[in-house]
């Protein structure tokens, strides 16, 4: 068996894939899978008792935002009776940041790979600091929740539609040239996103103070695009997901508990490690011990090829962890070490333009001891709190060398 | 006398210079001397005579434009007779990309420095290829230049009211993080222009359809904003002007055939030589022979600390010059060796974010024999043609050699 043969294809069918953003719809009308019973989550799978605060927070603000719960109590009741399920968004080709916490009647953005055809989706950005996807979910985070939901989404979504839908790759290499690494800074690709849609969002409504709030919605929050970017990684990394004897890395996930990475080549089984903590910069009256473990789907971007491994694209965000822009070009650099090959169409202008570092290659990993570097957000470890900071992690090396001994395994070769 | 206490005074104006764009009218409306017999035009003082192809081309096309002649004949009769006079832009508080021609029924955009109280004005941008700055007058660039003039304008103005004004200074620091030189590539200030002023668009006119053609005109010019953005560097310039015993250049522009300085300390002096024809990247059809010499007010970036200065910003436009990320950070580097200062508000990412090389100080240029590095577009040499490519320039040095002459009689140093 040709383990390099079975790499090239995947990650080549990652970086040929062309997530374009085509629209919106509600979890349960265009998920698959999707269940009025069932609340999608980051990582891989959990249980109530093993879940962390911010997850138990945005679980509880999900079911309370369904009508189905009015405290944590109750949210506690219904998923432990198993009157609601609990599944990975990994599970539904979706992702979500953070918590990830998607139910049923919440929208989330649909996009397609128009070169293998695969469908991914994600949920809506709801901004910074007291928000759902970090466990916070009082009256004020489910208003601004509804709101965000209920009457901005429709239209945004038929302004997609109107639109003829958004080439999210293009975008992508676009951002990535101006200062954005696409995971914890989307501040360029957050304005583009804004500027190529507030044309058909002005169409999409005859209420033109609504079409002018929701076009400064997007435009003030420098993470508008990040869920619709999250999406198009997926759409990526699915693609490169069931090669026969294939190495690569499909996904990297956590729930606050756990991190779970799936491998090309070895079906849809998770191997998984508790996660760590981040290390990074804390808002105003924090520190590190009020950190949640590492959690959500984000880590599809550095997955995909970019995030921590484009850091060298964004120097300006070196600073979380107090970096200088040497070190977003070493970061860039060790990640070289551990993938297949450099990207065809995200490139990192200060490296002469050089292709980002995509594809990781478990083999790669356990050689050299080198674990995938992940910038994230991170979230308080109580629920109900929210953001209190973002930084950098590594994944346990711990899963690589499992998936590595599970490969030898299966292909015979132990 | 005390220089440097002279030169620190200058560029601290210049830097604590606060530009925010508050408005737009018609340049007859609100340009301080705008007469209806007037053409403003880049660069030093010029006449018919000696006037390049692309400056006749844009006189021509704004006195069709203005209904007072039908061809370039009638125009240069207008001109030579003095029925119509030219004066620089610059003298007027204005500066205008390329040949900058702006007649009086033409919209300008209205910046006020916040912090001294000058106000400065410039043209609205027409986009790539076939336009007036440079050169091209056919019918159908005069109707473009009407549509933005005539019917975008009008909207701009209030969306820009609505919205409190623009505080461009804090636009430029963010775009410089963003990939932009804020000269030649201007593409996330213009994404993030777009995204700033569609929210108050869509408020400015009930008419939805021509709001979302606005916005779409706006974000598909990756050039949108450098009008704005020029008339903020005249903004801070304007300001460092005028300090007794000061050798800060306030003023580079070029109209064709002379590239112009004016300096701090030497009142309203032009000091001239030819200029050169910029080196660079033509469309596909031109090369250097069909170039016009250098030709426009936007080395008021430059004058003002961005721009060719700036080059470190901006890896992705280096190949302009068939050059390395490696040679933008250079070309930085090199102008600290003729400013006076490092820039406190904008700052190169990848130079660990030191201050932009802010305030060109004569002394320095003619003791190094170092020029300043200017980006450029390049304009066809004949008129009607337009844009041909686009490339670097460095200003004529024997300009700067008499103005420290100038300066030193003046000052009694001879």
């Amino acid at each position: 068996m040709d383990i390099e043969k079975a790499n090239d294809e995947a990650v080549n069918r990652m970086m040929e894939a062309r997530p374009m953003l085509v629209g919106m719809g509600k979890a349960i009308d265009v998920i698959p899978g999707m269940r009025d019973d069932l609340l999608l989550h980051a990582g891989p799978p959990i249980t109530w008792e093993r879940a962390s605060g911010p997850m138990r927070g945005a679980i509880t603000g999900a079911l309370i935002y369904e009508g189905k719960a009015k405290s944590m109590e109750e949210a506690q009741r219904l998923v432990e009776s198993g009157a609601i399920k609990l599944e990975p968004c990994h599970h539904h080709q979706s992702v979500g940041p953070m918590a990830g916490v998607t139910s049923p009647s919440m929208w989330v953005y649909v996009v397609e790979n128009k070169t293998h055809g695969n469908k991914t989706y994600s949920n809506v950005n709801e901004g910074y600091g007291k928000v759902l996807r970090y466990g916070a979910y009082s009256d004020e985070v489910l208003e601004r929740l509804r709101w965000l939901n209920e009457v901005m989404s429709p239209v945004l979504a038929k302004a997609i539609e109107l639109g003829g839908g958004l080439d999210m790759r293009n975008l992508l290499s676009e951002a990535l040239h101006m200062g954005d690494e696409g995971h914890n800074r989307n501040k360029a690709g957050s304005f583009l996103y804004t500027a190529k849609l507030a044309p058909y969002i002005v169409q999409a409504t005859s209420d033109s103070e609504l079409a002018s709030k929701i076009i400064k919605t997007l435009g003030d929050n420098a993470l508008s695009v990040l869920n619709p970017v999250m999406a198009s990684c997926k759409a990526m990394a699915d693609s490169a997901h069931g090669v026969e004897g294939s190495t690569i890395v499909s996904v990297m996930a956590r729930n606050g508990t756990d991190f779970g990475i799936r491998v090309s080549g070895l079906g849809e089984r998770w191997f998984t490690a508790p996660v760590a903590t981040p290390r990074g910069l804390y808002f105003p009256g924090f520190t590190e011990a009020d950190a949640s473990g590492d959690i959500g789907d984000s880590t599809i971007t550095e997955t995909a090829g970019i995030g921590g491994f484009a850091m060298a694209t964004a120097p300006a965000i070196v600073s979380f962890v107090s970096g200088k822009p040497k070190d977003a070009i070493n970061a860039s650099l060790e990640m070289y070490e551990i993938t297949h090959t450099e990207h065809k169409y995200f490139t990192i202008p200060p490296l002469d333009f050089r292709g980002t570092p995509t594809g990781i290659d478990i083999r790669k990993v356990v050689e050299t001891g080198i674990t995938p570097r992940v910038n994230t957000g991170i979230a308080h470890k109580e629920a109900g709190v929210g953001q209190v900071g973002a930084g950098l992690v590594r994944p346990p090396i711990e899963m690589f060398q499992e998936a590595l001994v599970a490969f030898a395994e299966q292909y015979g070769f132990a």
